[in-house]
């Protein structure tokens, strides 16, 4: 089996950054990054000690694999003009199957970090999941490989079960946060710091991941308490917006836990 | 200064439990759990080395406080039928105004852990926020040394932001735990384990720590990648309610967060 070595990152956002820098730590060279802006590429391939240019034209020919890290929409864009028939091709996308790279590349794959990256928060992969998929077992082979070497998930997913686990993904961590977002924005109208509601955060993840979030569920929804949602409603009466999250989502708690648990 | 010596409880629910066994453990005397039900009210006493009763009217005078952790229609029907004038009265309520005891009693406070109970998960309450507030400073000193007796962060919270605080904390932890149940249940549906989410969720809420969350939003929605968010919502077209959702809160974000950022 052909050994990774060499290994050219197509994108430099969150994901390129956090995927290029975990590898390039594990002890493999990477040879080149692309991306149409010419100073996220310098910034990524200077911190990874690679070249790095602006056009898939330019990719080298010498890479073992090719990670694609960009969003959807460019990952289109790269399998209608990236002729490499022969070199390994993976994305990174959660949201995108495999088959995309089907009668274009010989050896593809998906390599997805299931994680959120944030360029100004350098994670460790050791624990976050990798998603892995491939057209041949060969290939499979490799990515797994590739991925143990930085993380100690590596799990196989199909492209029908990472569109599920992304759209999870979203309601655990995106809209998640956006409920956090929403909390200090409250808190921050009254003159309220957002650290007093940090130990409330971490126990919420805690028992999240100590028992099944269903079964854990407390609130005024919850225990049916019209009256303290009513009361909330009003205080929200200038915050159309975050009346309305509050309306669907109370509405949606009290008909999942109906009958009323008091 | 009167010393707090002899403890009431009335409530034997999530709050009362951990309040109670916390100040057990600090060394007070709970002398007497009161429950309109039996069971409970005896499993608390049980665990607190207290007497119970289901009757407010057998309620102990020798009490020093008297702690109400009801639901807040039960802590009216007390106000209205609890005659004992002289005795410290708190409540631990996070949206019950002080002055629910106005006119009734002489010294009376709100005693608010802000935490997440849960029977099945004792906590230790060190780090939570114990907020309180008093009729006069004399009460308010009393329980400043009661919450530190409890817990390292005693903060003055006055009725107004308790109030917002109380619905802060409905976003940061009821429906944050509700969108990890819906991530739990889509997971399910496809033979996935929640697992494989657990280090994104302690990311997560270990960022909207370290920054703030309006600052760490990532996701279709703040990308504004409406491809991907209708996929989302066509694969929830047989769960309607998460469909519901996941609409409202993807547009919210993307009103918040535009004009967009690539």
């Amino acid at each position: 089996m052909k050994e990774i070595n060499n290994i050219v990152l197509i994108g430099a956002g969150n994901v390129a950054t956090s995927l290029s820098m975990a590898l390039h730590q594990a002890g493999k060279k990477i040879i080149q990054v692309i991306s149409r802006h010419t100073n996220t590429a310098r910034e990524l391939a200077e911190k990874v000690d690679a070249s790095f240019s602006t056009s898939i034209e330019e990719i080298k020919t010498t890479a073992d694999i090719i990670i694609c890290a960009v969003s959807d929409h460019a990952l289109k864009e790269i399998t209608e003009n990236l002729k490499i028939k022969d070199t390994l091709i993976v994305h990174t996308s959660g949201s995108v199957a495999l088959d995309i790279f089907e009668n274009k590349y010989t050896d593809y794959g998906v390599f997805y970090p299931l994680q959120t990256f944030t360029k100004s928060t350098p994670i460790t992969l050791n624990n976050v999941p990798v998603c892995i998929e491939a057209n041949n077992q060969k290939t499979l082979k490799i990515l797994r490989e590739l991925g143990h070497l930085i993380s100690n998930n590596v799990a196989d997913i199909n492209s029908d079960e990472r569109k599920y686990l992304h759209l999870a993904a979203v309601f655990a961590c995106n809209y998640t946060n956006f409920m956090y977002a929403i909390a200090e924005d409250l808190l921050k109208d009254h003159g309220l710091d957002m650290k007093i509601l940090h130990p409330l955060i971490e126990e919420t993840a805690s028992k999240a991941i100590k028992y099944r979030p269903s079964e854990v569920q407390t609130g005024p929804a919850k225990r049916n308490d019209i009256n303290t949602i009513s009361r909330h409603l009003e205080i929200l009466s200038n915050q159309r917006d975050y009346q309305e999250i509050y309306k669907v989502l109370s509405d949606k708690i009290r008909n999942k836990y109906k009958p009323n648990e008091f």
